[in-house]
């Protein structure tokens, strides 16, 4: 019996690389036993959620015997206000990654070509192949930037979905506003763009391109989360804003309930903590430049970014400093499987005092080395 | 631009007739302004979610800026050990309904054949027009109890997936050990057999059939879901158990970060909440009593159930005794849009004080029309 199930499985499936997450702070404690450990590997907000969202949760933590409202209107209508759209051009999801999931399932037809960036992130080749799509990578500059006339040269009839990464993760790159109609104006208007944004309030370059301003112009998804700045990523909750006649088709692929009523409230409430933001985004900007400096000071090659994470080469064996630190109780997140060659690594920026013990770490380490 | 939208939508979607839930209180009390509003439309627990899994609830949230553990894997120990099987066979979603959506698109080729009763949860045909495949829906007898022969007849060479509901909402009928058997041995091997027991904790037939039996035997998916008796329904957790070969296929198409941390805690609790289990398993047998005979005192025609839920033929135009319902601040889900042509209606079974209530209310409202 078994031995026909692998058999019996969609073809394109064969061909995934299951998604390695960071890993998770209880399984190092369980491997090694260290009591402090500090994890800076999957760009989570290292000051916690934000407290405006874990009070509303605690109000009605009572009520999960309800469905979820599914369509979540209170809060498409909030974003709608924050976004200056209308609630009608708002889908919200399990994390932006499954606004993703349903944007390609929406608009792609087995076979349909899709094209994205890499390295960048992995899921957008697992879900081509989860789909039976045809994926086609476009690789980055080899310091990592954007590369706008591969894109527009890899377009092809068969193209039904452009995928950007802005700023990218995992190298923190980001597409400027030139760039962005550069690309735009040679995206036929039967090829979807979907531009996933879920660092986008991290950015500082006032040139970055969001896909926010072609909203209208071209057939574009913007996705975004609150995972990252808003410190809800354990709740999976992330939108999608594009045309109402986009939004429409997207809706009628939406699970019933896909996000969970505790997440609604917690979103709801974190739109409107500003300080939080506020908050998030100064420790990001010092600890990018602290980081910076600390790891360049180290010898290592740091790519600017924009976003809440720092992407270098380390110059060093990266699975050997990274079993290393995980002995000091450091968690990072080295690119092997990535798709990158070489010993790059991605740093979530921490708080001060983290982003210390990991410099102080990594020279410990490194000093033996030399 | 945005004329070409819709023509740019995956074809096989302009089948999908979107899922309608059950009202929620919050909408009703929009609407209407009543402030005392009890909901038996969506098979929720009445008495409330497991109050260990609130416990763990709070203890968790302050963490919930760091993501899930996606594999949820003490979960899935606590769930093997509590089922008697191997961790490696078990899979969890967001909600059960995310584990057939899982299944189908591991297992099925756009316009595979996917055979399922009909009328039963909606949600069937919505993923198979979803993934593009082709739906085959088998009727229930008359008497709405499942029909084996029907089946086994409808299975071809183009059959890929047979979905069983077992109870079958919404009409609380069940399979037997035997028909089970009969069915499973006139399945080819070729074929995923998917049980949907979302309901089996409320069972009373010592004769239910589950699938669980035909584990190892046949190609077979059991889904479970914490939605029901365990009173969770708002944090989106279920779970699939099968070989553990078709769990590594599926797998590979599970959202990294499909279930929230918070659902993961509360699961772990729930399994845990004997007496809750057996308060509520109390509550729907006394509560499925009194409706059975208050409603057949009204002269509606009740249908036997082994489920949460009462199915029964109104007799009267089941849209205006719903609309006068909802004017008395009561919700319960008329089955217009779930393919059944008729005067019928679900009711959930709720708390001995609200099944009173909906009895005098409908007697109110009838008895003008009589």
């Amino acid at each position: 019996m078994t031995k026909t199930v692998e058999n019996l499985a969609k073809k394109s499936l064969s061909l995934i690389q299951p998604y390695v997450p960071g890993k998770p702070i209880e399984l190092l404690f369980k491997e090694k036993g260290i009591p402090r450990i500090i994890k800076l590997a999957s760009n989570e907000n290292p000051l916690g959620a934000s407290p405006l969202a874990l009070k509303a949760i605690k109000k009605k933590i009572s009520k999960i015997n309800r469905y979820p409202e599914g369509s979540a209107s209170a809060l498409r209508e909030k974003l709608a206000s924050f976004l200056n759209v209308n609630s009608s051009q708002i889908i919200v999801g399990s994390g932006s990654s499954e606004i993703i999931s349903m944007a390609i399932q929406a608009f792609c037809e087995p076979e349909d070509e899709i094209i994205f960036p890499e390295p960048s992130f992995i899921i957008y080749r697992i879900l081509a192949h989860a789909f039976g799509l045809s994926p086609t990578a476009v690789n980055l500059n080899d310091d990592f930037s954007y590369n706008i006339e591969s894109f527009v040269n890899k377009i092809s009839k068969r193209t039904k979905m452009v995928i950007l990464c802005n700023p990218n993760n995992p190298t923190g790159s980001h597409i400027t506003k030139n760039q962005l109609k550069r690309l735009m104006n040679n995206i036929p208007d039967s090829v979807i763009i979907l531009s996933d944004e879920a660092y986008f309030e991290y950015v500082e370059d006032p040139e970055f391109g969001t896909a926010m301003d072609w909203l209208g112009k071209k057939n574009v998804i913007v996705t975004r989360t609150f995972s990252k700045i808003y410190g809800l990523a354990g709740l999976r909750i992330g939108y999608g804003i594009a045309s109402k006649e986009i939004i429409r088709i997207m809706e009628k692929i939406r699970p019933p309930f896909n996000t969970t009523s505790l997440a609604q409230e917690a979103a709801l409430a974190a739109i409107e903590d500003k300080e939080f933001v506020t908050k998030s985004i100064l420790n990001n900007k010092i600890g990018k430049d602290y980081l910076t400096k600390g790891l360049e000071n180290l010898g290592f090659r740091v790519f600017p970014t924009q976003a809440n994470f720092i992407f270098c080469d380390s110059m060093y064996d990266v699975d050997r400093l990274n079993r290393k630190l995980e002995e000091n109780g450091i968690i990072i997140r080295p690119m092997t499987g990535f798709r990158i060659k070489g010993n790059f690594m991605r740093i979530t920026i921490g708080k001060p005092s983290e982003n210390r013990l990991l410099i102080k770490t990594i020279k410990k380490i490194v000093d033996r080395w030399r």
